[in-house]
C-alpha cells in the first residue's frame, strides 16, 4: 500500500477499503504519513465524500488508535451525550448528574471551546480547584464510584482525532459530514459506552447552519452507530439564539446550578429532560420518552441531581459554595447593560455575534493554546419574541474593564434586531 | 488575507482573484504558508479546477517568484520548445541546433527524468564533462554567443514551481491541467522568450493518456500565452510507442547525432522539422510551415546543425568524439536481444513498459535524488505495424549485468504483442 495511490484513489472518487483507511490512520499517527499528504487526502474527502462503509471504517480505525475505556459491569447502562456545540450550551453540566440519578452511568469526555463556541471543560474549570485532566484509571474509578464524571481527552484517547483535527482546523477541511461523524463517534465510542445521544445544533450559532446539513449529519451518525452496534440517537435543536440566559464560562455554571435547583431557565430544563429521556430509552431503563421525562424532572425536583453534581465536582477537586449567589466563582469587575435602542419585539439576538464577543472579551479561544478568562460573558434578559421597551436592558456584559465592556455592548447590539411586528418565539426542537 | 479563507473559497468552488493567488504563491515560497495548507489547496484545485484568469494569474505569480532572463537584443527571435515528456523523446537535443541554424535563439531550460519518462538534462549529461548547471550570467552569455544552450533549472528560476512540484509529486496532485499549465509556462516564460512551441505527448507513454486531456492542456497553454502576450503553439503527438529507435540516456544522444547526420530515424526527423517550422513561424522568420520545414531540413542536410550541436556541447564542457560510433559515451557491459516469440505483425511495443524497465535498469529515477546510469537502455529494431519473424530481435537491452538484462528483456516482452492481422503504423501527429 502506498499513500500516494490512496490519495489518488479518493481524488478520483473511488471509495477506500477498510485496509487503506486503517493504513492511513495508523500511518498518520505514527508519523509515517506526512501532514501535507494527510491534508491533501482530507480535502479530497471533503470534496468527494465518503460512503457509509468508509465512514464506519474511519470511525473504527480512529477509535482504535488509542485507549478504549473499560468501566466494567456493576452499575447502570453506560450512556453518554454529546453536543455539536453552540453558544450558551451548558446542558452537559446539568444533564450528567440528572442521568446518573436516573440510573445511568455517564463516562463523559468533553472538549474545550474553539472559535465562537464554548466548551464544557472550560465552563467546569471556572470552578476553583476543579481538575478535568484525569488519568484513565482515575476516570474509570470516578465513574464506578459516582456514576459519572467530567473528563478531558488525554493523549491516550483517540490520538488520531487530535492530530487530524488540528490539521483540519488549519486547512479549511472542517466542514465534512464524514469527517465530523468519525471525529465525534470515535471519541465517544472510546469511552466504552453502549449508547450516546447527540444534540445536533443547527442555526447561526452552530457549525451546521442549515437544517439540511444537520439532518445529513444526524443520519450519518445514526448509520455508523447501527453498523458498529452502539446505540446512537440524535436530536436536532435550534441555535438561532443563545441557549438559556447566560453565556460565558462561570456564568453558565451558575445557570446550570439554577436549573438543577428547579429555577430554570425553561429552555435549558426542557432540553435536559428531553436528552436524558433519550438516554434512558437508549439504556433500556424506560419504554417511552414521556416516562424518561418524568424521571428526569423528578431527579431535579427532589434536589438529588444537584447533590450528585456537587459530589462529582468535589470528587474532581472543585470548590462550589452553594450558599453563595455566585457559588464562589470568579466574577468580572465590570458589568454593563445593553439597552434596547427602540421599543418593539425582539426579532434577533444573534448567537454567533455573542460567541465572538465572548471570545473578544477573553472568554474563548482563537487558538488552542490561548488562555481564557472564566468570569467574562453575557447574561440575557430577553429572548426572541419578547416585547422590549426603549432603554430596557436586553442583556448585560461582564468584562475585565470599561473599554472591553463598551466594545462588547456595541458589538452585541449589532446582532440584535427589534421590529414592530409580532415575532413568534422559535421552536427549540427541529 | 488569510490562507484558510483562500483554501475554503477554492474548496467551495469559487475562483480566486489575482491578489489571492499571488498571496499564496509568495507566502508559500517565503515559508509562511505551510506544506499542508498548500497541499490542501492543490487538491481543491485538482478537484474544482481553475478559470482561465486564475491559470494566467498563477502562471504570472509563479514566473515572478524568481529570476527572469534577459538575453537582450542582437540576434534572432527568442523561441523555445518544450515537450510534456515521453519515452525515447530526444527531440530537444536535435532541435535546438537546427533552430539556431535557422536564425532563432533558443534559451532552453530543461528538466530531469522522473518515473517512466526521461529528461533532456540526463541525456546530455551522459556526454563526459558536459555541465548543465549554468549560472544565469553564463547561460545568457552562451545564448548570445552560440544562439542557444542547454540549461538546468537553478534555485533562482521559478522557485515556486520547484517547491510546488515536489509537493504535488507526494500528494497525488500532479494530474491537473491548470497546475500543469502554470508549471510549464512559468518556467518557459522566465527564459525571457517571445514564444514557445509545446509538444503535448499523448498516449500510454505520456502523462496525458487520453486525447481529450491532451487537447484540453493544449487549449489551456495557448490561452495563457494569448493572455500574457507570449506566443504559444502546441502540437499533439502520439506516444503509443517509443519515439525513434533508442531509449536510455547515452543511446539517445547517439541517436540524436544520427538524426543530425541525416541518418534518421524518420519519426525523429519528421517531428524535429515540424517543431522547428512551428518555432520559425512563431518567430516570424517564415510565413508557412512548409517554408519552415524546408529550412529545418536544409540545416540538417548541410551538416550545419551537427556542427552547431558540437560547438554548444563543447562550450558546455562536453567531449563528444564524432569519429567514434559510440561518440565516446559510456556503454553498458551487457547487451541482450529481445526476440519475437512468434511471427506476425507488431501490434504493440508499450512505451510505458519500456520507460519503467529503463528505470529498473538504473537509467531513470524513482525519486529526485536517485543517481542514474547513463549507459543502460534499449535499442528498438521494429516499430508498430512492422512484420516480424519468430526469433527475430525486436529490441536489445543494454544493462549493467546479466541478471538486469534478463529481467529487462522479460519485462519488455510483456509489453509487446504480435498478431496475425495487419497493423497500420500509428500516426505521429494527432
Amino acid at each position: 500500500m502506498n499513500i500516494i495511490e490512496i490519495i489518488s484513489k479518493k481524488r478520483d472518487g473511488a471509495p477506500l477499503n477498510e485496509g487503506e483507511i486503517r493504513y492511513v490512520t495508523d500511518g498518520f499517527v505514527a508519523g509515517e504519513i506526512t501532514d501535507y499528504q494527510m491534508s491533501a487526502l482530507l480535502m479530497a474527502v471533503v470534496l468527494n465524500g465518503m460512503t457509509g462503509r468508509e465512514i464506519v471504517a474511519l470511525t473504527q480505525a480512529m477509535m482504535e488508535s488509542g485507549t478504549i475505556f473499560d468501566i466494567g459491569p456493576g452499575g447502570g447502562p453506560l450512556i453518554d451525550k454529546h453536543s455539536t456545540g453552540g453558544v450558551g450550551d451548558k446542558i452537559s453540566l446539568i444533564l450528567l448528574p440528572v442521568a446518573v440519578e436516573c440510573g445511568l452511568r455517564v463516562p463523559m469526555i468533553s472538549g474545550r471551546g474553539l472559535g465562537f463556541t464554548g466548551g464544557t471543560l472550560d465552563k467546569l474549570e471556572s470552578i476553583p480547584g476543579l481538575v478535568t485532566d484525569l488519568e484513565t484509571g482515575r476516570f474509570e474509578e470516578l465513574v464506578k464510584e459516582l456514576g459519572g464524571c467530567f473528563g478531558a481527552q488525554t493523549d491516550d484517547i483517540v490520538p488520531a482525532d487530535k492530530k487530524i483535527y488540528r490539521l483540519r482546523d488549519a486547512t479549511g477541511t472542517v466542514q465534512s459530514i464524514p469527517l465530523i461523524t468519525a471525529s465525534i463517534l470515535s471519541k465517544k465510542f472510546a469511552e466504552g459506552i453502549s449508547g450516546v445521544v447527540i444534540d445536533v445544533k443547527c442555526g447561526n450559532g452552530a457549525f451546521m447552519r442549515r437544517a439540511e446539513d444537520a439532518r445529513m449529519l444526524s443520519e450519518s451518525l445514526e448509520m455508523v452507530g447501527r453498523e458498529m452496534g452502539i446505540g446512537v440517537s440524535t436530536v436536532i435543536t435550534s441555535m438561532e439564539q443563545p441557549l438559556g440566559s447566560a453565556a460565558g464560562n462561570a456564568l453558565e455554571v451558575i445557570e446550570a446550578v439554577s436549573v438543577l435547583r428547579g429555577e430554570g431557565p425553561e429552555d435549558c430544563l426542557e432540553l435536559t429532560n428531553l436528552l436524558v429521556s433519550e438516554m434512558l430509552l437508549l439504556g433500556g431503563l424506560v419504554e417511552t420518552l414521556e416516562e424518561g421525562r418524568v424521571r428526569s424532572a423528578d431527579a431535579i425536583a427532589t434536589g438529588r441531581a444537584l447533590e450528585r453534581f456537587h459530589r462529582i465536582v468535589e470528587a474532581q477537586g472543585g470548590e462550589l459554595d452553594l450558599s453563595d449567589a455566585d457559588l464562589g466563582l470568579p466574577r468580572a469587575p465590570v458589568t454593563r447593560p445593553g439597552r434596547a435602542p427602540r421599543s418593539g419585539n425582539l426579532a434577533m439576538i444573534d448567537p454567533r455575534t455573542m460567541g465572538e464577543a465572548i471570545r473578544e472579551l477573553g472568554g474563548g479561544r482563537m487558538r488552542m493554546d490561548d488562555e481564557i478568562d472564566p468570569a467574562v460573558g453575557f447574561r440575557i434578559f430577553k429572548k426572541k419574541g419578547d416585547p422590549v421597551l426603549e432603554g430596557e436592558a436586553i442583556f448585560d456584559v461582564h468584562a475585565r474593564n470599561d473599554l472591553d465592556a463598551e466594545r462588547a455592548v456595541r458589538r452585541m447590539l449589532g446582532g440584535i434586531s427589534i421590529i414592530d411586528e409580532p415575532v413568534s418565539s422559535p421552536q427549540l426542537f427541529l
